[in-house]
């Protein structure tokens, strides 16, 4: 009998996985969990062994990206359920869709079971609407000397239609890489003073999320020069740009939301 | 001691409800459900009792729009721990968005703990890309005879960025009111018959989602001709009118989620 992939999605902090998640993690002949895309591994690892009694193997990015056959294949030929833990929502990765692919084609049935991810959490829960959602863009370092112009593109193409822009910041746990609030807004105010097209500005409104719904967590509201003040956060970081017209519950609610979850300290 | 509104999100099914939303619900002095936008309420009240041993009260829209005053800020006002459970990710409506600002001004204390909801999931359990995910847009009946042209816009609009267009159906369960798949693409027909503008046709390809992550959950992938044949199925329904280029990874896997979840008796 060919065994079974299942990716479950480990949310946004550990206690918001789900009941289902849990389920499968407990059933499982082998748990791992991919260790290269979050930050909050230990209190994982943690959780993992006195909620479930099981014990997890970390994956690195090579171990899922290129030794899947070895590791998560090879023994769903073999007849066993694996579970890979994915932090927040599963199939937000390209490489999560590939590997669904790769266990369709060898003929291993596969699930997911999903769990509360990035999107659209760092906009409805900093009080934005989800109908104003735009395009999603990661916000990556320059490379070798060069910024990419695309989050540029992308925020002036959400402005034109009045949407919210959710940037997703580069983050390589494995390389120590992890972009914080104020270099990301260097980066995009850099870009405008390459492409002085009026698109940013410090005056610009956004939101700053930072390790949202664990306990740490940071939501502030308030002008790009404002949020270039912030301290330095564990995060993972998400900054949205907001749309050039909130709506006034928008903007009523993403204050509220700011006095109660903006640390400034 | 004034008391704290706590938002629930059940997720999409019931037990894709989080370990911190049962945590919550098994801390509250009053327990309500939002009643009028989900078709699992059975199941919802029946987990809720055998789960928690909470006995539920579920609330109409009346009751929570206009009504908020006595079922929801007074108890808080008064010290109690009230959670308000909402089928999906609490947020997504602008209801309960409100019901966190009332709060807020009251100065009650408030919480959301969030959960899968349909966006982004109705995209990425479909194999779609969460990059490509275009502007939101709910699909109504025609109201005295006149049909909404929004959508048609939407799409249009989403099309030129190549991005996807995930369409909510109109549903009130308090009025009986469920779009099916075929009804939600007779209306998009009829918007282009009376358009004209080429933006859809019958061979134009989509994803509909219905139960999504549900035990009868549908995933359909195919012409908007192939999916006018499917059957009534009992919801909720998105349609995913898919971008005009689809990347080679999306189309593989949404063919692959289509064979293994499209049941087309």
């Amino acid at each position: 009998m060919r065994g079974k992939l299942i990716l479950v999605g480990a949310g946004l902090s550990v206690d918001l996985i789900t009941l289902r998640g849990v389920k499968r993690i407990l059933e499982a002949d082998i748990v791992y969990v991919d260790s290269y895309t979050s930050i909050t591994l230990g209190d994982l690892r943690s959780f993992l062994t006195t909620q479930t009694g099981k014990e997890a193997v970390f994956l690195s990015r090579k171990d899922i990206e290129e030794k899947y056959f070895e590791t998560i294949i090879k023994p769903a030929l073999e007849g066993l359920k694996v579970v890979l833990v994915v932090p927040g929502n599963p199939l937000d990765a390209t490489t999560h869709v590939a590997l669904l692919s790769e266990a369709s084609r060898r003929g291993i049935d596969f699930e997911v079971v999903p769990a509360p991810g990035i999107i659209p959490n760092a906009l409805t829960m900093s009080g934005l609407m989800i109908y104003k959602m735009g395009k999603v863009v990661t916000l990556t370092y320059p490379k070798s000397g060069i910024i990419s112009e695309y989050p540029y593109d992308v925020i002036k193409d959400n402005d034109l239609r009045n949407l919210h822009t959710p940037l997703l910041t580069e983050i390589d746990i494995e390389k120590g890489v992890k972009m914080q609030v104020r270099e990301a807004i260097e980066i995009l105010l850099q870009l405008e003073s390459m492409r002085r097209e009026g698109v940013l500005s410090e005056s610009r409104k956004a939101v700053a999320v930072s390790g949202l719904s664990g306990s740490e967590q940071r939501i502030c509201f308030g002008t790009l020069k404002d949020l270039t003040e912030l301290p330095d956060h564990e995060g993972p970081h998400t900054l949205v740009i907001t749309s050039p017209k909130m709506h006034f519950l928008e903007e009523e609610v993403a204050q509220i939301i700011s006095r109660k979850y903006c640390q400034l300290t």
